[in-house]
């Protein structure tokens, strides 16, 4: 790998784009292409090519990429893998920058023709002088470059970059991560990724400057070095997380067939990912969890952790959650107790850390009261809220008091110094309105900007792992 | 404990129930009590004690407990502390079989003031012959017995026995396993437990044959080697899993303030668990994950395991879980090979187990069809089928698809001999109809009886587990 990152921009922000294999056909990826570009209001010139067609989604139509006026930055290939030579002659001489090859059926199979044929494609990538994304990815995702692999995806644009070695993966980190509040910078699914590796990709997003948090889902890489070399510079940079799947022989064995991935051992892999500082999530949900604390809140200065909300079981459990991923759940100190004895003589010796709801009732001292005093104390460096919703179903006004507790804890989450995850449940609910006031609440969190988790153990871990970041 | 378990069949289902300190306001628990009997039609007796009213929701109100005609079979307490040894003594006699305390304040305070309250009116209890749930616990829910400690509780009745030390916690439980399919028996809250423990619970359920599975929510237990010596003995019954918290210094603190509970050490504690043939959640999420899988599904008979469904990333990670989880992700056996070349001879070298939904397109295979194959190969001894939804939202007819998908699946899950369970995300979708379309899809599942969980990685935990209980 050269010292300077290869430059990406227009693979993620290109002036014109070419969608070789382009379909009228609404129910194909050929299509879905070219009306990507258009929902996404992409401001530059779009050619879709297909030889039977006038337009496509409303951009006129071409015969052959040699027939589009001018240079191209990105070419999105669908037509099938035994085409793929004759375009990417097309593409040489400068016609086109990147070739995007949705075009799958190389290597993944298993079959030797596909793989040699895989081969042949990247030679005469390199001699063309055209770089290859793919094959057998979908590409890019990059809101703010008007670039898309799929019409249907969120438009809101941001600074989190994800790179994926699995389409379906990347489609499920941007949706599902967009709905807990995620926005997304530059994306890229690269598959098979034999010419922009991972490593090519990552050394790129490590020196972004439009980039603030970076995640990547990895069954393989051919580079190991040159990966491992872009990760330790990435991660001294901003956080970086790393989901290695394929880790198991059975997963190694699916990878292979998928994206034609060496995937490695799991512990070597481990090892390397802690030692260049980055972080290791193990499972999609890991991945988001991890992104969303390190994106949405202020990195933890050290240990000592708040939790308030919930009843005694939730604290119990919250408490547990926190000391086995390494945090320190201090008592309240003599000062903050103090206060409280004011206030709540009987609670002074009684309430702790984990700040236990239930025998607030009647004091005067609310959860979010007892969180904003922690806070204030200086003697907690991050918190854990528990909402606590199952308990307000059972009161006659749940509704106004959930909705109000929420909102004051949202105004302490944005005014803390400190990072403050929040804890509200998922779909677990089949009461109606019980289930849409969750769902209220929780998207009323995510639009605030506040890191909401499911549970207390996956803020905990969340948290955990983010504390090792700065220590 | 004796040989022969404590006849607790008058508590889960009395005849007649008291409650002394009744409350007119209808934002009480002392009101919540009254008004739960009412909707769950209980038809017996009911007696709310309030000298000051005449009728406390649609019930004549009698000012003491003496006043009540005949025996009662539950009482149940909301009045302070300082009250109970009186109301102890109204119970004397035969007057009263089983008294639940939801009143609070005793030794879980850790003032010994309370510590002394409580001993005193735990051995006048005794004298007076009269059992107790509690204190500090919000006593019985059980739907075929039309008593709850909450009004607003599902009303369907099922076999699924819960044990919890924490009230908050089993009301979580109580909602979230209802709303993943779970119909619950006897549900016990017991706080403080100190004469009808744990154990004398635990061993209660064990031999009740309305029981087909128990869970509980330890955080200590006062009487450790009776406690366990049920266990084993419910154990060899049913499927048991036991969550205990309170496993980290903090966690145990916080169960001290809470129920007073002494915790334990986790290792000894998960060990003993293990050596009972008890499962063991470390979460509230694993405890519904292993109850859901051991009430819903067959118990596996064997190790290995069939994955379909969802793209290469989601195999590949499928791969892992199964694999991390102690069970075998055999490749497809060459008989079901053979049938695939049949019928798809590009695919018949390349698909494996997981089946990648992805490379099936246009092959006349789907998912669903490789699901049915491989169960009835007879070379799997259970399955996992991934949804894989976010696929759907991306297509122009998405919601039929994936409901014709998902009713596909459910006719196969419900002829299956093996145990299948499904995987489909939770609320992580900020799209209105597709948000919709998931709720929906999930809750026909659950309505159908399938066992759904939101990842892979949370389905292999839980029938990785339930595949020791065989072995």
């Amino acid at each position: 790998m050269p010292s300077q990152p290869v430059d990406l921009d227009q693979l993620f922000a290109p002036r014109s784009v070419a969608v070789v294999g382009a379909s009228t056909n609404v129910d194909s990826p050929g299509h879905d292409y070219v009306r990507s570009l258009k929902e996404f209001g992409f401001p530059g010139p779009v050619y879709p090519i297909n030889p039977k067609a006038d337009e496509i989604a409303g951009y006129k139509a071409y015969p052959s990429l040699s027939a589009v006026p001018g240079e191209v930055d990105l070419v999105i290939s669908c037509v099938p893998a035994p085409a793929v030579p004759a375009l990417v002659e097309e593409c040489a001489g400068g016609k086109a920058r990147f070739l995007h090859l949705f075009t799958a059926r190389f290597s993944e199979t298993g079959d030797e023709e596909d793989a040699a044929l895989e081969a042949r494609v990247m030679a005469a990538a390199a001699r063309a002088g055209v770089r290859i994304l793919g094959p057998n990815g979908m590409g890019v995702y990059h809101p703010a470059g008007h670039v898309a692999f799929r019409p249907d995806l969120p438009q809101q644009q941001g600074s989190v970059a994800f790179l994926s070695q699995s389409g379906n993966n990347a489609v499920e980190v941007v949706i599902r991560g967009n709905a807990r509040g995620l926005h997304y910078g530059k994306v890229a699914n690269y598959g098979n990724g034999q010419d922009l590796t991972p490593a090519v990709l990552l050394d790129y997003l490590g020196h972004d400057p439009d980039t603030t948090v970076i995640g990547a889902y990895v069954e393989g890489v051919p580079d190991g070095q040159a990966f491992f070399r872009a990760l330790r510079k990435a991660a001294a940079q901003k956080p970086v997380i790393i989901h290695k799947a394929g880790r198991t022989s059975a997963g190694a064995r699916s990878a292979a067939s998928h994206t034609a991935a060496l995937a490695g051992a799991a512990e070597i892999w481990s090892a390397a990912i802690r030692q260049a500082g980055a972080l290791e999530a193990r499972s999609q949900e890991q991945l988001l969890d991890l992104i969303i604390g390190a994106s949405l809140m202020p990195l933890p200065k050290g240990r000592r952790i708040a939790v308030v909300g919930g009843g005694g079981g939730r604290s119990v459990q919250s408490a547990d959650a926190c000391e086995e991923n390494g945090m320190s759940v201090l008592p309240l100190p003599d000062p903050l107790r103090d206060q409280v004895r004011e206030r709540a003589p009987k609670l002074a010796d009684w309430v702790g850390n984990p700040v236990d709801q239930s025998i607030l009732a009647g004091s005067g001292l609310s959860s979010n009261g007892l969180l904003q005093m922690m806070i204030d104390s200086g003697h907690y460096d991050l918190a854990i809220a528990n909402v606590g919703e199952d308990w307000f179903f059972g009161r006659p006004d749940a509704e106004s008091r959930l909705r109000h507790a929420c909102e004051r804890l949202t105004s302490i989450v944005q005014a803390s110094p400190l990072p403050v995850a929040v804890v509200l449940g998922a779909t677990e609910n089949r009461v109606p309105w019980q289930r849409e006031l969750v769902d209220s609440v929780r998207d009323a969190f995510i639009d605030a900007g506040v890191a909401v988790y499911p549970t207390p153990e996956r803020a905990a871990f969340a948290l955990g792992r983010l504390v090792t970041l700065n220590a």
